[in-house]
């Protein structure tokens, strides 16, 4: 049996539009051949009765004693509402479907409430159903504890869903469809040029995920490369088949050195600096971050001190922390870290020199960088942020032309 | 542990008076020391976006090829987001609760969706969850298959699902909180000095809602009399204790002979004659009824031919079927049937009398009748309905005081 995983978001069930088009690419994929099947979000826009923040709205979960394991059971009717919507449109069309929620489709997760993590997948009923039916539609971002208690997955839930449904039936193929052309080389809202990439490799969609860049969720990513199931980024709206992500492989993919460029805003850097006779500073603040359940990133420790960054909403509450401890922190607020990405970075001489000079060339400040062997990462302040992702987006000629001149 | 199982529909969970008046109920029995089990029905009226035909409707089930598995998995949103609701609202007013879905309270059903039957009880993690918390909110009116697939139970789902749990848990009581101040002798919009009973039998209430009282589900006091758990009917909009229902016992029960006056109009009957020297009348007709799937009441079977009643919806369609077969069915549309319910009617002689001379006194004409040996019924023609249940109220003496003087 040959299968292939769709997935669709909340809009393609529920407009015209996303209908219209989505049922085009499942009718595709049946004429090819293949069994779909479909994992759908809860259906619609915010605000609306069956989408999840709606959902979520009806017991206004923070102020009251109900428990995570309650919330998820609330949140899952959304999905399960979508994938019978779905499948009763696809039948109304002519296409042999049936649906089913998460835990009936082979979801075994641990009982992680509201973050559950798949710990076993049994799709044996699944597969009796693609036998019968040309497309199974399943009820993403939910599961099932083994005691029988629902569960969700997650940010990013219904992406993890179906690679792990891919996995699990080794599909031909699992498409993420989203309302973008595919993996960019950089955000278009911000970057004119920017264009889909064809290919790329598990590692450097991950590191754009982690980045900043909202495709696809990292999950996702990882089990479809554990698996060495294609992935395949799309877009609803057009026939392209958007961008593969791949194990390294392809000549566009050796060949290249950078991939895209990614970026979070709204970030804070935090310098503590040591004081004279005390030693144990490293430990002290970051055990604080951690007891304060603050994420911390972009740490840069040296023998005076160590800075790192902090998402700008827990500023406030961070350098409280710090200043009961006895330290007076340095803090710079509403910086971005933009991330310049590729598998072929590692060994390349003189990208960390482009990467310099084209920012120095616009009057861009580093106020930090680190680097790993896909990935090199510099923090700037959020008004240069645009100008720097279009600086290094057009240094690493990412549009496909040649490098513009800068003035 | 001493148990009680509180059964709340839609309004209670909706709107503010109702979960006021439930708030209070449940109150009142942690108070008495119980642990409350509430079972809730799909919140909300006609119309409202969680309310059952709403979900309903978003698959329009009947033009479509989505199955009934389907359309109990989604039907099955509607309870589970109300028992989350209501468990909120608890918790927000100070009561330890928590809700669950109906799989995980227990409810293993056959696979015959949309009107599933309980084949087991599993009763021991809503057990678990009754020592941690005063009151757990069970969604009603479903189950779950063997394979994992989530059932309903039909119409009176919820009291069927408050039954089964007092059954299972073998409750002290099991409460279905009602619009109406309990079981009355007769429908208070018809007969205007009808009274609540303070305690019916488990036959005598059968026999009343199979006969059109709209209190309760039989099949909930089928099982709860099998138990030998007491039900009540109650209202929610009061503090009542309402109608007991109970085995034959009390001197209440003993002492009267007819319980009440149930009725159902829109009903048609219908009179086939043996025509000569055929003799295979009776098997044809009921043999083609059933073929058509419609079900016949009030059969009298006679050496001259049949009469029987059918619901007025299918009207048209009997006598097509009669006609096909070659009969000419004498048709009598717009007919009710009263019954006259009581455990006392057996063997005390002059009820029947009784019935006859209350009709008859009235120039109602009886167009038909039955008896077995807790109910009598008549059929008599829908615009006589209203005078007639009124005048057997009266004859029986059941508003409590003495019969009124008829002209």
């Amino acid at each position: 049996m040959k299968i292939i995983v769709q997935k669709f978001g909340g809009t393609s069930v529920r407009d015209d539009r996303g209908r219209k088009h989505s049922l085009m690419h499942i009718k595709h994929a049946l004429e090819e051949g293949y069994k779909v099947v479909v994992v759908v979000s809860a259906m619609g826009r915010s605000g609306e009765p069956y989408a999840t923040d709606t959902l979520l709205n009806l017991i206004e979960a923070k102020d009251t004693g109900v428990s995570t394991r309650e919330q998820d059971l609330l949140l899952s009717c959304g999905e399960i509402i979508s994938s019978i919507v779905f499948s009763n449109m696809l039948n109304k069309n002519g296409v042999k479907a049936t649906a089913i929620n998460g835990a009936a489709a082979g979801f075994c997760t641990n009982d992680d409430f509201t973050n559950a993590k798949i710990v076993d997948m049994k799709c044996d009923r699944l597969r009796s159903m693609l036998e019968e039916h040309d497309v199974v539609v399943v009820a993403g971002f939910q599961g099932q504890t083994e005691e029988g208690d629902i569960t969700t997955l997650g940010r990013g839930g219904s992406d993890t869903s179906a690679s792990a449904l891919g996995a699990s039936l080794q599909a031909d193929y699992i498409d993420i469809f989203t309302d973008v052309e595919g993996v960019m080389t950089a955000d278009p809202r911000i970057v004119e040029d920017a264009r889909p990439l064809d290919v790329v490799t598990y590692n450097e969609i991950c590191n754009m995920a982690y980045s900043g860049a909202k495709v696809i969720h990292p999950r996702a990513v990882e089990i479809a490369m554990h698996a060495k199931v294609p992935l395949r980024v799309r877009s609803t709206y057009s026939t392209s088949t958007g961008t593969l992500v791949t194990v390294k492989g392809s000549n566009e993919i050796q060949e290249r050195i950078v991939t895209g460029i990614a970026h979070v805003s709204h970030v804070t850097q935090i310098k503590v600096m040591e004081k004279e006779g005390a030693y144990d500073l490293q430990a002290t603040v970051f055990k604080a971050m951690a007891a304060a359940n603050i994420s911390v990133d972009f740490i840069n420790i040296s023998p005076t001190g160590v800075a790192y960054t902090v998402n700008g909403d827990v500023t406030e509450r961070a350098v409280a922390i710090l200043r009961e401890k006895g330290y007076e922190p340095i803090v710079t607020e509403h910086c971005a870290k933009v991330s310049i990405v590729g598998a072929g970075i590692a060994g390349v001489p003189g990208v960390t020199s482009k990467i310099v000079t084209a920012l120095s060339e616009q009057g861009i400040g580093i106020l930090q960088s680190a680097d790993s062997h896909t990935t090199i990462w510099v923090l700037v302040r959020d008004e240069d942020m645009i100008q720097a992702v279009n600086a290094l987006h057009g240094a690493f000629e990412l549009s496909g032309e040649m490098a513009k001149d800068f003035e």
